[in-house]
């Protein structure tokens, strides 16, 4: 089989490590930035799901903040503009993991490079451009008003990148957005850092990673 | 303003406890049964969601035997055919809270009464027969293939009714599916058991209960 002629990646969790914003609960709010962090990201996704299935989209920063507000709401931590605005802009400056500049390089090399995102302009924009980081294209759910797993999320991709579905790559650390990409025709790797189970969404990844520092051989093999 | 000429209730959590399904979990593995509970319906709603958007529906039996076995997995515990068939036979006999007969019996005068679930037919049916429950209509989303909150599955019970979305009141448990509801048209109620704090989903529901033995005081009030 040959190699996917693009490449398109998941944002948060994929390239960017997250863990930062963890650390910054903690900081506020000393031994609960765990339980913190982890009701944030669980309500910050159901919502996205949520939000699309009612077709009630609004963007994945006011998503993030809400769930923000709800998570601190729920766990009784008092959250006032100081500590939004600080986690907020957490996300703007999230490091990169570090196998990630040294992988881009390396496939780069006669391949388009996207990123997907839930991501809003407003999040992702500043993002990579803190870093330097320079792709094909960056590609955003908020022009299509729907959130991944969509297929139409998916099809964003094809049409900006001129590449099949079949002859692109996606490669994210939710299980559920490779496994998306993959059910609507991409191939797809799962970089599975928590060692979680597949879930049960009728596809299966094309590999496996424990970090995007292995797709390049993997691509090879 | 008039009250509801109809009544539509969420079926798991709102009319029936789950509570059962946790001790029997408890009881296959000891001390386990909270943390697999709570995982195993974690998933079970994600995959509802996610497949919704995938276009990949299946029904809702597949989907909670599958995250049953994705949460077993995930936590490490083993789970055979023996377990497998005692947990499901459980959802089919849930108990109903205490309050729920009598204010059936309370809110019928006058007015149509029905569930509309995401639980598919094999499972809700024989949990309505089992409690010798009369409803003017089990709907449940398996004819739509698609799960809560979709407008189209709230759309389902202005159709089958025969009343216009403004006339129906709707019950749950879940925020996200009172929500839902308000959002599509109908007057809702949140059954805020656990005392959660609001999802933030662009819509408030006309009032909050604590149990469904509520619901025929808030109606008069």
């Amino acid at each position: 089989m040959t190699t996917p002629s693009a490449l398109v990646f998941d944002a948060y969790g994929t390239l960017f490590d997250v863990h930062a914003v963890v650390q910054r609960c903690d900081a506020f709010w000393p031994g609960r930035g765990a339980a913190l962090s982890q009701l944030w990201r669980a309500k910050q996704l159901e919502w996205t799901w949520q939000r699309s299935l009612m077709r009630r989209y609004v963007p994945f920063s006011q998503v993030t903040l809400d769930a923000l507000r709800y998570a601190c709401e729920a766990l009784g931590l008092a959250c006032g503009a100081e500590q939004a605005d600080a986690l907020m802009a957490e996300y703007r400056r999230l490091a990169t993991y570090p196998d990630v500049a040294d992988a881009l390089v390396r496939l780069r090399p006669g391949r388009k490079l996207a990123i997907l995102t839930n991501g809003s302009p407003d999040m992702i924009e500043p993002l990579v451009a803190h870093h330097g980081l320079r792709f094909d294209a960056v590609l955003s759910v908020d022009e299509l008003a729907v959130y991944k797993p969509a297929p139409e999320v998916y099809a964003l991709a094809v049409r900006r990148l001129g590449v099949a579905a079949t002859d692109i790559g996606f490669v994210s650390s939710n299980g559920w957005d490779a496994l998306g990409a993959k059910s609507f025709g991409f191939r797809a790797w799962w970089i599975n850092r928590a060692g979680a189970p597949l879930d049960r969404l009728d596809a299966r990844p094309d590999g496996l990673l424990r970090g995007l520092g292995e797709l390049p051989q993997a691509l090879a093999a």
